[in-house]
This record gives structure tokens, C-alpha cells and sequence, in this order.
């Protein structure tokens, strides 16, 4: 009945297996490889990018492909197979307009600026890092090429990270968040005194961190048998398959808050892996629909849930529990206001959730310019900093606190940083949603439990997969179109009600 | 002028890099995989092992190979080259014979036995690992079948560990094993109480015993910036390229030995991966020539240096600093004694120099016996208990520390086991020549420095990765053919010194 569907999904998973088996060798290169592994490595990851590149490009899987859509011309739009069929096409006839050789380049010249990045960040050298970031800047401007595009050269880049989201578009809801935030943290600046966070800075036990982690992962649903939590510079989070999706964090001994969030934010991305429909499992389906989509599982979890009050009061005495000495005299309050301190600072990772997406609008802007060649990377470091002053009032002491601070661009990653902030924006909308569908949901949050929250994200989304591109998603999950507009009713109530400004 | 071989070199490293990213999968499988993930695990490794095994043994392979040799008949026998030709040409032939899906069906039996394995060694369980040992000795006969053989099925198992080595040999060779060393052991039960080993079962502290176990790789040689050390229940040492080869160990909180040995026997496995000339990387060559070999690098560091009164010299002092309140009290000769005291006991990884050929010779007489159809899986609980009692005088309480302790039949392993006693004979025989060859070798070993011999080995082993089989790599590095003799003479010394029995 299914025979041709049947081929092609057999090949599909030798596909599956072998992009998985990527996925281990980066995140092996990232907990565990030695330093000198890395150009062995990279030929690794090198040579299966490029089989599986061969194979997903093949003239023999444009023909299982053809033959499997002539037999199920009536599938249902909603079914596993129509929806892979769809993503398959789409997926293949983006594939061979790259050639292998280009495939091969793009991975060499990654794998070896990754690792020239990771040395001038921590040798605060930006010099070391250039040669690398242009070949990165000139891989992404040929793919653009190859890809194509109707009005702009970064639609072309941010398609493949947000698919079916324009460039214009984006601009316009930035600009939106920019006109509502920045009076807001003006607004803030000045009762910036009324929160207290310096007993977050102290000295903290990096096993009782690593305890305090796994609880954490815990806490929201993250299921052990199935994850495994590793110690990097970079947390990310990486799946093998549904039953092994992994998540990372980063300790610094000298305040909690670090491994904490980081832990909370990436089990949020895992719990999206975990939560994909067993049916689609070894398929291309079978991960999150897009960077920006997944961005908001992680960032619902982090801070609409792991900077609320509800989860503190829950969970605040399992914190002091670990941390007697730090955090035996702080009271929930103390805690819960001092973790949503607003207050601009260098590093992304650790900016508050209304400075976060100016760091990201920055990143924004000035990939935009170096993809149209209007910002040479030399010139990067001063506009960098430039554009620091501009938006949150404050310059990078070194480079290091400044433009080497992310991996992204050496990955040649250009197109990815705008989903960070589309990913704040969804998480504000899904959970004005969630709340809204089921008023268990929002009783349960008073509570710190997260369980029907993870049940509604988990029906609504985590289960589809890849099934539809994130607009489409949106609009069956909620019935809106993404605007900011969540997001701004967010924070107004969350920070006026911290600053005493409703 | 070596086009052709440069295209089969090509063709090569892909294969390469692909082995060393199923390398890759099986050391995260033991290390960090959680336990859901198994079976999208086995997935990957037989996805990635069947793709290698059609690029192996395509038809490509064969035309490239031809092409490559008739390019080069005049090439010198020890070049590169010329060694490189004669292996692939063996393995190439050999790999036409298997089938592809023979390939998938092997890796999903082992990917499943192994797992079950682990389980049922756990819960000391026999019979629910019974199944997966049944298929697995049944796909090792099927695999002798498709090899062939002359004399004995099991000879073309042992090929695939020991080329060239039949198992007619290494029977006779075990006899004069057995034949020395039984009457030793025996001379020594009535001694046995003047070894006092009890100060080495107390509690020894995770955390220094993982900071000994770094010490001690580094003190024969280990480097950690091509290097990883990793905590197992089965130790091992693996190889991703010369630059990353990494070694694990075990640790048991009551007995320091453990973790101190196992890592010194995965750290002398490595020495040899990272010797390997840098000329052979990417290759096929670029490692062990054989497993008997290569156990001779492993047991060589663990016991001939490792538990050598001139190692113990230098180091315990550093010992002692990690375990002060442990070892403060003890002198170097009593620590020496105890760390070679003679004993039966249940656990081949842990058994002393004398009786751990016993073990082996158990495993390679039933060995035969199961590939031979004359033991069946169900009796071989009883033949092992059996068969341990007339070796060693011992019977075990349980299976978990009788027949399920060790990984390899689950992985369908049969005929590797001898090669650990040939490696323990292999290892007197170079280190006698060594010392024969080179005085400042042996001036160096009695102050606990490993440098000189270290060098040798490079020179004489290591660097030719698997340029020649290991009976031609004995021939030139010593002279000699393999036989008892050399580690007869050192067991006689050494015992005899301990017990005074000279």
C-alpha cells in the first residue's frame, strides 16, 4: 500500500542516524575532547556532513521522494506522512542546490574557526579570530547566493532558522519591542536601588551547584533515563533522539545564578526534543520547527516560569536547602525580586529578560550589515561597542565582554540571533495562551508545578515536531499571528509590579 | 606520479572517519549515554558501521585498490605504501565476503546483547542473557563460515584479533603456561601468608583516587592535551586519531587498586595508539597491528613497570600524599608485596600476574567449545564453575562473578580473549629484549623513569602501526618468535623474590 513511502523513510533513517551521529561528535567535541582532537574531529564531522549531504541530495532520493508522492497524493494534510512529504520536498530541492564541495568548505571552515574563536575568547583576541570570522562571513554570503533570495540577502540566511519569517518583518516587531522596552528600563534606571542582589554574588559550592542543577532540570519535567547533564564553557542543549536528549551547563563558583538558569533554559529546549510525537521518531520531523519556536520552550521555562514567584515559592527552600550559609536569611521576596534585577551588562546569556533583546536587536543590525557588505570585520569590534552605548548606555571592557562573547558567527551562523528574541516573544504569547485555555494551568504556576503547562505545550506543540513551519504553528496553537504584543503586557505587569510602577 | 594511490587515500580517510565516529558512538554508549538511549544508539552505530562496510566493499574500493597497486609494483616492502596496499587488499577481500545485511544484523545482535549484558550482569541474571548469547555465539559461527578456515572454525576467529596466529599455537603455548605456572602457584599457596595485603582494602576518597589515576597515566607518559580520562564500570581505552586517545577507569571506593591499575593497563593501550607514526593517520594503519599486541603495551605498563619495585620507588611517595591517613604507615617493600600477592580469585581484570592466565585459558578452552557446538549456552554456567575449580581451586558465589563478568561474548567477541595471555607473554618478551637491547633502560626502570623504554617501544612497536602482522613485528623487534620462555623466566624471578622460593 505504502511500499514507495516505505523506501524512502527507510533511507530517511540511515539519514537520521547519520545526522545524529554529527550531533554526538559536536557535542563530544564541546564536554569532552581533548585540545589536540580537534582537527580529527572536524575531518569527522567533516566527512559525515558530506555523506549525509551526498545522501539527502542524491538523484536516489529525488526518485524515492517522486514516487513517493505520486502514491500518496491523498494523504491528509495533517498526516505524518503528507507533513513529511512536504518537508522532504522542501528539504531536497534546497539540498542540491549545494554542491559537495561547498558542503565540505563550509564545514572545514567552521570547524576550524569554532575552535579559533573558543582560543581568542579566552585569550581576548580579536585579531586571531578575524581571518576566521571573514571566511565565515564569505560562506554565509555564498550560501545566501546559493539559496536565493527576492529582496534581502539575510532573508535567505534567516529562512533557514525561522522558515517562512521575512527579514522586513522581524525589523518591525524589533522595532516595536525597542519603543516599548527601552522607556521602560529608563523608567527602571531610576529605581534601580530597590532591588538588592548582592547576596547572589558569593562563593558556591560547584557540586552542590551540580546537585542543584539536576534538581532544577527535574523540577519542570526533565527525565534523567532519558537526558544526561554535562559541565561546558557554552551551554547548549542536543538531541540523538528522542529518548536521549541532552542538556549542558556552566558553573562559575562564584554565583549560582549561572548554572541555575542555564540549566532551566536548555532542559526547556530539551523538553521540546522529548515531547516530539514517537511516530516521527528517525524522521526529519522529528525535532523543533524552528530557532525560534524552540527558543521559547527554553525561554518559558527560564523566565516565565524560572523567574516567577510561583516556582521560588515553591522551590526556594530546596535552593537554601543546598545553600544553607548563601541563602538561610534571604527571603523568597529578596530572591525573586533580585533575580529579575534589571540592569544593562555586557553578556548576553546573562542579561535580563527586557536588556536581553537589545543585545539581540545589536546582533541583528550588525550581521545584517556584514552579510551586505556594508561592515567590513575589522570595523565589527567598534560597532559593536558603539551600538553597546547606543542601546543600553554602556561599553564592553574588552573584547572578550563584548564581540568574541558568542560562538554563533564563527559557525557561520549568521541568521540565527534574531530567533533568540522571536523566541521571547512566542514564549510571552504561548503561556498568555496557555493561561487563557485552561485555568489549571495558571493555578498550578501560583504553585511552582508545571505539569499542565507541560501537558498544553506538549498537545499544542512539542508533539507536532516538525510538522509545521513556526507561523503555521502559531496560529493553530493560538489562533494570533506573533506580535510583541504579549510580550510588552509581560513585562509591564512583571516589572511594574517589581518596581512599584503600575 | 601516485595519483591512483592518492584516490583510494582519499576514498580512505572517508572511511576512516567514518570508523572513528562509530569509535566515537561506542565510548559515549559506556561513558555518558543515559540508559533510554540504547536503542537509538545501536540505530547510529548500525546505520554508520553498514555504510562503512559498502564503502569497504564496494565495488569503487576495488577499482581504486587495483589502480593504486598496479601504480605501485615497485614499491619498497617496508614504505608505506607497500604496507598499505598488502592491508587493504587482505581487508578489502575479506569485507567482500560479508554481506551488507550480515553487517546490520551483526551490529543490532551485539548493540542488543551488550545492553543486555549489562543488565543482567547487574542483576546477576543469567538466564535473561542466555537469548543474547545464544545469537550472538550464532552470528560469530555464521561469521567463521563466511570467513573460512583450514583446521578449526574457531581459527578464523582468532584471525580477526591474532592474524596469522593458529589456534593450534597458542594451545601448545598455553599448555607450557599452565605446565609452569600451575606448580608455582601451587608453591606459593603455602607461603601465601607472608604477603599481608589487607592495608589495601580500606576507603579510598573518589576524588583522590581520580587525581591519582591522572597521576599515574602522566608518570608512564600520557598526555592529557591528546588525552581523556573517563570513569566506566568496564574499563577501556579507545582511539579517535593519534590526537585523541582516551582511557577510562573504574572506580571502587574500597580498594584503590582498581582505578590505579586499570588506568595504568588503558593508559599503556594509548601510549601505543599515540605512537603511531604520524605518517599512517587517516589510514587503516594508524593503529594496534593486533589485540595480542596491543595487550602487550597495556599489560607491559600495568605490571611489568606498574607493579615493579623500581615504579614504586619513585611514586609512592606520591601515593602516600593522596592517601595519607591510608598509606602514611606503610613502606614502599610492603606496598610492593601486596600489590603482588598471589591468590585465586573470581574476577579476571583484578586477578595478579600468576593466576590471571588461568582465566584466560578457562575462556579460550570454553570458547572453542560454544563455536564448536559442543557446549551449548545453558550448560555454560556449570562448565565455568566447573572449570574454575579445577583451575584455581575456587568455585564463584554467583554467575555475576563467574561467567557474566565480562563484556566480549555479548559482543560476539569470541577468539579475543587469547589474546590477553599472548599479550602478557608478548610483553616479558619485549621487555626482556628491551632491557637486553638498551642498558640505560633498565638503569632508568629501577628509578621509575619509563622515558628510555618508552622510546624504545616507539621505535621498535608503536610507530609501525599495523604495517606488519604481529609474528613479523616480533621477528624484527626482538628476533625471535613468540614464546613462554621469556615471561616464565621473569614470573620465576620475580615470585621467587617475593616468596623467597630461589
Amino acid at each position: 500500500m505504502t511500499e514507495k513511502y516505505t523506501n524512502l523513510l527507510a533511507r530517511l533513517h540511515t539519514l537520521n542516524d547519520l545526522q545524529k551521529s554529527i550531533a554526538v561528535l559536536h557535542w563530544d567535541r564541546e564536554t569532552n575532547m581533548p585540545p589536540q582532537g580537534n582537527s580529527g574531529r572536524t575531518q569527522q564531522i567533516t566527512t559525515l556532513t558530506q555523506l549525509a549531504h551526498e545522501i539527502g541530495a542524491s538523484n536516489e532520493m529525488g526518485e524515492l521522494l517522486a514516487a513517493a508522492e505520486a502514491e500518496l497524493t491523498n494523504a491528509d494534510y495533517d498526516s505524518t506522512e503528507a507533513s513529511l512529504l512536504r518537508y522532504v520536498r522542501r528539504q531536497y530541492d534546497e539540498e542540491r542546490k549545494f554542491s559537495s564541495d561547498f558542503v565540505r568548505r563550509r564545514s572545514e571552515i567552521t570547524g576550524a574557526a569554532g575552535f579559533a574563536w573558543s582560543q581568542a575568547r579566552a585569550q581576548n583576541d580579536f585579531t586571531s579570530f578575524a581571518p576566521h570570522l571573514q571566511a565565515a562571513v564569505a560562506i554565509a554570503q555564498e550560501s545566501a547566493e546559493i539559496l536565493g533570495y527576492e529582496d534581502e540577502k539575510y532573508d535567505a540566511l534567516l529562512d533557514q532558522y525561522e522558515r517562512g519569517m521575512k527579514t522586513k518583518d522581524v525589523r518591525e516587531i524589533f522595532e516595536k519591542v525597542k519603543r516599548e522596552t527601552v522607556p521602560l528600563i529608563h523608567a527602571i534606571s531610576a529605581q534601580r536601588d530597590t532591588v538588592d542582589d548582592s547576596f547572589l554574588f558569593q562563593s558556591f559550592d560547584v557540586d552542590a551547584q551540580k546537585k542543584l542543577a539536576r534538581y532544577a532540570a527535574e523540577s519542570i519535567g526533565y527525565d534523567f533515563t532519558r537526558g544526561h547533564l554535562g559541565q561546558v564553557e557554552h551551554p547548549f542543549s542536543t538531541s540523538f533522539g528522542r529518548n536521549d536528549v541532552r542538556i549542558t551547563t556552566r558553573i562559575n563558583p562564584e554565583f549560582a545564578n549561572s548554572s541555575l538558569f542555564a540549566t532551566l533554559h536548555e532542559a526547556g529546549h530539551a523538553l521540546y526534543e522529548k515531547g516530539v510525537g514517537e511516530e516521527l521518531e528517525r524522521t526529519p520531523l522529528a525535532q523543533g520547527t524552528s530557532s525560534g519556536i524552540h527558543e521559547s520552550q527554553s525561554r518559558l521555562f527560564e523566565n516565565q516560569v524560572g523567574r516567577s514567584r510561583g516556582y521560588w515559592d515553591a522551590h526556594f527552600p530546596q535552593l537554601q536547602t543546598h545553600f544553607p550559609q548563601q541563602m538561610g536569611r534571604v527571603d523568597t521576596e529578596s530572591f525573586y525580586r533580585a533575580i529579575n534585577k534589571v540592569q544593562p551588562s555586557f553578556i548576553r546569556v546573562e542579561a535580563d529578560e527586557l536588556t536581553y533583546n537589545m543585545h539581540i536587536i545589536l546582533r541583528f543590525e550588525l550581521e545584517q550589515a556584514l552579510i551586505n557588505g556594508e561592515l567590513s570585520v575589522d570595523d565589527l569590534p567598534a560597532a559593536w561597542n558603539e551600538k553597546m552605548e547606543t542601546l543600553l548606555g554602556i561599553t564592553p571592557p574588552d573584547d572578550a565582554h563584548g564581540v568574541l562573547q558568542d560562538v554563533h558567527w564563527s559557525q557561520a551562523a549568521f541568521g540565527y540571533f534574531p530567533t533568540y528574541t522571536l523566541g521571547n516573544l512566542y514564549a510571552a504569547l504561548f503561556m498568555e495562551t496557555a493561561r487563557s485555555h485552561d485555568a489549571q494551568i495558571a493555578a498550578e504556576l501560583a504553585q511552582g508545578n508545571t505539569a499542565s503547562l507541560l501537558a498544553w505545550l506538549r498537545n499544542n506543540i512539542h508533539r507536532h515536531g516538525s510538522k509545521y513551519d513556526a507561523p503555521e504553528l502559531c496560529q493553530r496553537a493560538t489562533g494570533q499571528v506573533l506580535t510583541a504584543d504579549p510580550f510588552v503586557r509581560y513585562v509591564r505587569e512583571k516589572f511594574g509590579g517589581i518596581y512599584q510602577m503600575r
